[in-house]
């Protein structure tokens, strides 16, 4: 069960190297995923998704260049993973339009959104600011 | 991402079952799974991943008759979903198997590996008794 995706892993790898960069102005797609070994189709389409999310800026769609539309401080690893990996729903009885008909009698429902809860507490309270300054160069 | 899959869901509810039959003998793969309506190959499959765990006891495999290997009380919900499920690892970078390279230095290993621990500390405090004891009744 319970993998971060390829997906995840990389969008979060570029948003460490977009936010390293500081304020020094858009970031060539290609530039980051050559830096991370990965094609560029793929990354931009996560980078899409951080656009969409109102994460990223980009100048010209999301093949173009790319800065964070907000400061790394104010972007936690949840921001991240939810815009690329969709809300974190660690039982489908737990998602927002699936509403169990057995929800108020089930056992287990509390206890998964608990789990999930503590989960996504640690994502929540991490930011990008913290991981980019923490992350060696590379 | 992080998401039980139908297997750890049927393989939780058909131990319910199991766990409210209490000391009652073995009980047939084929009744479990005609209460719950799911086929009864897909359950055998998962109580099969039970008893190779040692949470369930068969009587002459897995599609004959089975009971709880151990008291309820000794069962927890993070036993049967790591049966079924394998152990969970929110990134690839965590599993025992895949020692990353780059884990001393990356910033992000420890925060997974928290918010992992917070997850399963949930999931290892509630016991099957627990589950099934509020469960009501079909």
């Amino acid at each position: 069960m319970v993998r971060l995706t390829r997906a995840g892993e990389y969008a979060i790898r570029g948003m460490i190297r977009l936010a390293k960069n500081g304020g020094e102005g858009l970031v060539l797609i290609a530039d980051v995923a050559k830096a991370e070994g990965v094609s560029k189709s793929f990354l931009a389409k996560q980078f899409q998704r951080l656009v969409k999310a109102g994460l990223l800026e980009s100048s010209r769609g999301a093949s173009g260049g790319v800065a964070l539309a907000r400061p790394a401080a104010q972007i936690t690893l949840r921001d991240i993973v939810e815009a690329v990996e969709g809300p974190v729903e660690l039982n489908r009885c737990l998602a927002a339009n699936d509403r169990c008909k057995n929800a108020d009698a089930c056992p287990l429902s509390p206890v998964w959104r608990e789990a999930q809860e503590r989960m996504l507490e640690v994502l929540s309270r991490v930011t990008l600011a913290y991981v980019s300054e923490t992350a060696k160069k590379p």
